[in-house]
């Protein structure tokens, strides 16, 4: 009555599964071999972000062209720890056609890959209870828009009556409600922390803090463009003014402890700004600061509203009180100045503070790093 | 007190914002160019699934060198759809630079674009409300492991207390719960057919059909590995002997009418397998079924135990009733003889059935579209 299905449901392997090389490999003394099968280019370079930076981008290595026309490169041991990479053929830009593991970063996709047996531990998928990981839409009523909201809830969070702390985690310049989940493994990061027992089980929210948009690129009604770094309106008081908003669709949609008590900020660069002013404006609202490589001032308008009585306001989430206000940066960061004048300045205001200098500088490394330090740190 | 920012803010846009050429560039009269910057190139060839095909692959077009080193092509005008491409530089497969929007499909990545304007418009984002996507896990008792799934709840889900019916939607070979909402624009297509009032608001359930996956590539413990078209157990049974699981966990955790007139199971290809063959395991369980260009009977052994009882149990899903039972299959797929078996042995059983016929082969084109006739069918 049936017939046998042909053979042909496997070749279509040889298109949809066109792996042809193994690339990259990690190998157990964690040096990572890459391959690209390219017998016509001229000179392949490879660059990745372990290697030394000049200016804005990492580094590149020469690859060598081996008999079979398949270049190779192989990298020194390196710490465990998630990196991206992509090749330059003839000085075109490439994603490794043999990986299928890409990220987002502003308007470029990386390939990714973790070394295993330290920090990038905490990266990868561990068999361990997961969380729920949703994209929802909200109403902002200070905007006037539909806006798109990333929300990590812990594991047990749909089977149990209680009530959870609430982090509200704030990307940066040219990112958006994905960047955390993606470049920042944050769905990870937390179950990992949890499970290790070292992080409470908090609910994260990742907005997108870019008011003129309703969504990341290809997820809202301007459709497939082209992302860009600067965005209107980013950091003139616009988002700060637009934040209760966000904790009001939390705390309504959520089962939360809709107390001080039980809310953290943090962000990185300008996500570290949006987090240092959200969290003076709104002064007796979070008991967890933490600014990772923050931008502090960096509009070129000093006058911007987003600054207006920045003392008083300081002063008055002193008074309040607060568990913890965390700033990190890495020592060769472009914005380690601007950090430097103001830990002066809370020191002058008397604001109690946490400060931890790493190696590095405006780095995602840096920022998944500071996230396994900051967490097991809040609501204990 | 704070000091300004220096401009390099502004330069990691050289770095993050990569792009210089406009590519895939959509005209108004729905030609598309493509530039892809590569002077040292000796040929580049563009691959586009709107291309005729060669067996399991699109074809291929040449680009043409500008003066400039930039290759280029413009599309004759394209039918308004959503469509994937690649270049091939050299004979390397290369993700175009200048777009960021990338869709998985197994173990291969291709850029993507929607020519809009007719039926590519249900697979924008439109300016609509939109319902929330959802990536949680599920405890298989079963399968005796944790598993990932994909969940659309539609807008307005969370402020009502109405309870929904449920669409059980079901991936092909190669597949995970990341294609459908992926390559098969699932919360694109729900949400403007709700809008429009052509479809019911319903749940759209999108679990992991290969047994011995806990989840996607790069969401389980197995980490980064290459993904194959081939698992094992994927149709011997064991996925519909288990399936139970999967509606336990959604009627247990969502507002759901748990009942037959409010469930419906539908796939593509392995996943039209499925639905055939878990509609009749459990024949008295969903009033809509749909077979998108299903395999009927793919495994080289037909004495796999998935296939007893076939006729008892179809007589049984007859006797029972149902509302639709719906399939629909491209004149030049490869599963047409199939098809065209089973719906003589269905008009044997005297099954009735509605059988929808359309150009093309076994493509997501084709799943796409069968989606948007399929949807506005049910729970109505």
């Amino acid at each position: 009555m049936f017939t046998a299905i042909p053979l042909q449901i496997i070749a279509q392997q040889a298109l949809w599964g066109g792996v042809q090389e193994q690339s990259p490999e990690i190998h157990e003394n964690h040096t990572v071999t890459f391959r690209l099968n390219a017998p016509e280019a001229g000179e392949v370079r490879l660059s990745g972000d372990w290697m030394p930076w000049e200016g804005w981008s990492p580094g590149t290595e020469m690859m060598e062209k081996g008999e079979d026309g398949i270049w190779l490169y192989t990298t020194p041991p390196l710490e465990s720890d998630l990196y991206t990479y992509f090749f330059l053929v003839d000085g075109l830009r490439v994603n490794d056609p043999n990986s299928v593991y890409m990220v987002r970063d502003v308007a470029s996709v990386f390939n990714m890959f973790i070394v295993g047996g330290g920090q990038g531990d905490y990266y990868k998928v561990r068999d361990v209870p997961h969380g729920t990981v949703a994209r929802r839409w909200y109403h902002s009523p200070t905007l006037e828009k539909d806006r798109r909201i990333t929300i990590y809830t812990p594991p047990g969070y749909e089977s149990s009556s209680e009530s959870y702390p609430v982090l509200y985690l704030l990307h940066g310049m040219g990112g958006d409600e994905e960047a955390w989940i993606s470049l920042g493994r944050t769905s990870q990061i937390l179950d990992n922390l949890i499970e290790e027992g070292k992080a409470e089980p908090m609910i994260v929210v990742m907005p997108n803090g870019n008011v003129v948009q309703q969504a990341s690129p290809g997820h809202s009604v301007e459709g497939f463009y082209q992302p860009v770094m600067r965005l209107p309106n980013t950091m003139d008081g616009t988002y700060e003014e637009s934040f209760p908003d966000i904790i009001r669709f939390v705390e309504d949609n959520y089962r939360v402890n809709a107390d001080k008590e039980s809310r953290a900020i943090a962000g990185l660069s300008m996500g570290g700004f949006h987090s240092l002013h959200i969290s003076r404006y709104y002064p007796d609202t979070f008991n967890y600061i933490g600014l990772f490589s923050p931008a502090v001032m960096p509009d070129e308008n000093a006058d911007s509203q987003v600054y207006h009585q920045i003392d008083e306001t300081l002063k008055l989430q002193k008074e309040n009180g607060y568990e913890l206000y965390w700033i990190a940066i890495g020592k060769t960061d472009f914005l380690y100045g601007q950090v430097e004048s103001y830990r002066i300045r809370l020191n002058e205001l008397g604001m109690p503070f946490e400060y931890v200098e790493t190696e590095g500088g405006h780095t995602w490394k840096n920022w998944r790093d500071y996230m396994t330090i900051f967490i097991p740190r809040l609501f204990k």
